[in-house]
């Protein structure tokens, strides 16, 4: 794992979760993506070399929409860069890590990413991302 | 906000959870440390400009020990860095956040540190620190 690539939170209100970071927190804003797969709108902000992301689910059926009913919000999973994720995948295999992808799927941007179930991760749910 | 601290992990079982991210996610660790005052022991571990901290709480009437009742673990809040905590601290009262501290709190190593309340950073704990 190279460096944490961002930590994702769940929101209920992208607009006023936004303007908190933005306003409260003074982070640098990078601009909003939808992620149509994952029936989200993200809210991306800069902070040193890695990101903060707010997400905010786009159809009931999201995962963030379900996450957000059983929890109500906040931190949802932290994305470790790796520098090739086939490999990194087989050696978390190897390691007896619950993945929740068999192959790598397609992330923002012609990245690469994975998941790992929050039982291997110390209830934690990990993702991790191999840039273009 | 000059870049992500750590990120801090709430946990049941510290060895299990250590044995975690040491072996599967294969993250440098950095030791163990008893933090008194907040009634945790930590596990830290390295990557890139940030840490990954893993608390067990020592004692029921822990923080850490009431998220854990409430919650079952996981992702317990955020820290960032800042250069000079008492001008940060102002500026953020001045936007109308709400702080958990009214001056900064001792931390690990001569460190300042000091919380913001969840409501005012879309529902997740945020701390602030300043290093010596």
């Amino acid at each position: 794992m190279k460096k944490i690539d961002h930590i994702a939170i769940a929101v209920q209100n992208l607009d006023e979760a936004e303007a908190a970071y933005k306003d409260v927190l003074d982070l640098k804003w990078h601009g909003r993506e939808e992620v149509a797969t994952q029936k989200v709108l993200t809210s991306i902000f800069e902070v040193g070399e890695s990101r903060v992301e707010l997400i905010q689910p786009t159809a009931a059926d999201s995962p963030i929409a379900v996450f957000l009913e059983k929890k109500g919000g906040g931190l949802h999973h932290i994305c470790f860069e790796v520098d090739d994720i086939e490999t990194e995948m087989a050696r978390l295999k190897e390691e007896g890590a619950r993945l929740l992808n068999e192959t790598p799927t397609a992330g923002v941007g012609g990245s690469k990413v994975a998941f790992l179930h929050p039982k291997s991760c110390g209830g934690v749910l990990v993702e991790i991302v191999e840039k273009p």
